[in-house]
């Protein structure tokens, strides 16, 4: 048997960085894979409380079907999320919720891409938005970007040259996987760019409200004066991602279409997991948790990046985060990170090679690496493990 | 400002039936329009007891992202769901979580369908999977059906006529929306004819366990001999649709690409629903669980069917249904049961316009009626005034 599958599944591959976590689901592997909250912060109690309360007070609604758009309340509290990031003209008919913002990522391309269309990304850019796009056979042009996120002269002249070009994504915060973040001036800029060419925004937006210190950045949606900018947000970094709750915040014409896809694709998300999360918000401080866990994850980058200094071989350039989950490392030209990621998985250290997050390849000398999931004394410790790796690589490249 | 959306979105309308929903949760409305299981036998308290267990034992791991494949002992005990359909060649390995069975839809079309591809149906079929497969661009070709499921001539000859079809899409038991049931010989005969012709088969399989009486019958997945039969199952209809929680079972390799899909889609399901079922089928007994929801609405049924045979004119076909959630009625040819439903919900009674059903269309004098979701005496009163409006218009044609 051998069954004709869709021309779409020939561009389907399976992520990297999913396949990589299962290897490193061993205890003795210090991860700095995945893209995982610090599991020790999750506030376990209290969701068991909420969870005793939601099943209390809204038992049978929480079971049965709901609405596609979502569960009220929680649109609701989601404009305060919005409103955080500085995007305070919405309403509940601007927000959908979608099962993670990885949904709003294949929603996007579902409702704009024909095979062949181009998406402008940054470069590089977060893994699984390549394969969630891929799915429906964009070509991809890649923007050049600096420590203050695309370079708009570059997106400019693509956008010139190309006419085909459907939408700009883009991680204005603390980037999967640079770690950087987009200048305020820049925010203003893409959006009049994408004005002048109409063509629509995605705003990735999952780490906005962990930044470790000073105002945290209007989203690059508060500077949309057209309605072209799709936001997703999530709770899965600010809260828990095994609940899988996300949004998606846009001009109500095209919320419509959003609207019809989720209906498509699983009529909505889960009834009880809405009513938990809009209820902890209810019950909670998510404000005082979100400081806990960037207090937490400050002081992890903090010592990755202190450890990466004092032991690294030099000639490795890294980035320093404002905020969020990664950093990034470029290596000399001519090291391979994806071949190194064998050596260290050896030593029990894993990352995630860089040259998956370039949709059309090349820059197989980066790597990103987490450092949220790892208590502190295991950061240092795989730091220095990777150290090691480095060295010998550079010793033999010189030798 | 107007976006330019994909080709795909031309194709894209709201689903009648949850559009009609909107209208039919004012509380005076005698809804027979969704497919919402009785939500007074909703385990509520064993659920606020099953999650207290899983945050107690499982905490971070189920606020945490898990594997994209789904929860290993949920999977494990999907095996036995699918025993009971007699399907017992399967392995862990065979088995992907989705979000319901209506992802396992839109997955099922992202693999197989390019544009103009055909898929073979039931007429009528399940609105859902005609909104669902139609963001692939198919072109749908309907199979004649009687009491006893899809002609199995009609889908031969069909078959010979056409070499682009991609699958056979079938709902084998109390079929949505007309109730009615494959027979064993024609399941066996339907694999026999997609192995003659190298098609899949989708068996949407979501109430095969909700039979009144006499033994389940095996499902399609049963009879398949090559790994064609892609199985949907959901634990929406024989627990709750709120959780979202549903399977595809397959063949292994088959599997691998709903797996990538599943990947770029939303990563995984809720990780703490799916420990959530999976420990609800450890402490609690699903069977008595199941018994107790078949009791109910076979009382529904019988109630709705003496009813509608004592109320309703004559010319009015109805089917009495061996299971699960609804059962199809078709008016006299002139009749139009869309327009009807307008002045149906002037009495506040809400069913769901046949025509919707059939994907190319025709076949206004046909409605759906929902059973499972309203009380005794509201069915009785909801077919009364149902019979009054059928009465009026019956009257009115002769006139």
């Amino acid at each position: 048997m051998s069954l004709k599958f869709a021309k779409r599944m020939d561009n389907m591959k399976a992520s990297d960085i999913r396949e990589m976590l299962k290897l490193t689901q061993k205890p003795e592997v210090i991860s700095f894979a995945g893209g995982l909250p610090a599991p020790e912060l999750f506030p376990v109690e209290e969701m068991k409380l909420v969870l005793a309360k939601v099943m209390d007070e809204y038992g049978t609604v929480a079971l049965q079907y709901g609405p596609t758009e979502g569960f009220e309340p929680l649109r609701e509290k989601i404009l305060d999320r919005m409103a955080k990031l500085k995007v305070d003209d919405l309403t509940i008919d601007n927000i959908l919720i979608t099962s993670g913002s990885q949904q709003g990522l294949d929603f996007m391309a579902k409702a704009f891409i024909n095979p062949g269309d181009i998406i402008l990304c940054e470069s590089p850019t977060y893994l699984g938005a390549i394969n969630a796009f891929r799915a429906y056979e964009p070509r991809f042009i890649e923007v050049e970007t600096d420590d203050d996120g695309m370079i708009l002269e570059d997106l400019e002249e693509k956008l010139r040259e190309n006419d085909n070009v459907k939408f700009i994504y883009v991680i204005p915060d603390f980037q999967n996987p640079s770690g950087r973040t987009m200048s305020i001036e820049r925010r203003k800029g893409l959006v009049d760019i994408a004005n002048k060419y109409n063509v629509a925004v995605v705003e990735d937006n999952p780490y906005g409200e962990l930044r470790f210190e000073g105002e945290i950045y209007p989203a690059i949606k508060h500077y949309d004066t057209e309605g072209r900018v799709i936001f997703l947000g999530t709770f899965s970094k600010i809260f828990s991602p095994g609940l899988r709750v996300g949004w998606i915040a846009a001009d109500e014409e095209v919320l419509r279409k959003f609207i019809l896809i989720k209906q498509g694709a699983d009529l909505q998300s889960p009834t009880i997991n809405q009513i938990a999360v809009a209820k902890f918000l209810d019950h909670y401080d998510i404000e005082a948790y979100i400081d806990r866990i960037k207090k937490v994850y400050k002081r992890r980058k903090d010592l990755m990046l202190n450890t990466i200094r004092e032991e690294f071989p030099e000639g490795i350039k890294v980035t320093d985060p404002d905020g969020g989950l990664f950093t990034w490392l470029v290596l000399p030209p001519h090291i391979n990170a994806r071949e190194l990621s064998i050596k260290a998985l050896e030593k029990n250290v894993a990352y995630v090679p860089g040259g998956s997050f370039f949709p059309n390849g090349g820059n197989e000398n980066t790597l990103r690496v987490n450092y949220s999931n790892m208590e502190e004394e295991r950061i240092v410790e795989g730091v220095r493990r990777l150290a090691q790796v480095f060295k010998e690589a550079l010793e033999k490249i010189e030798a």
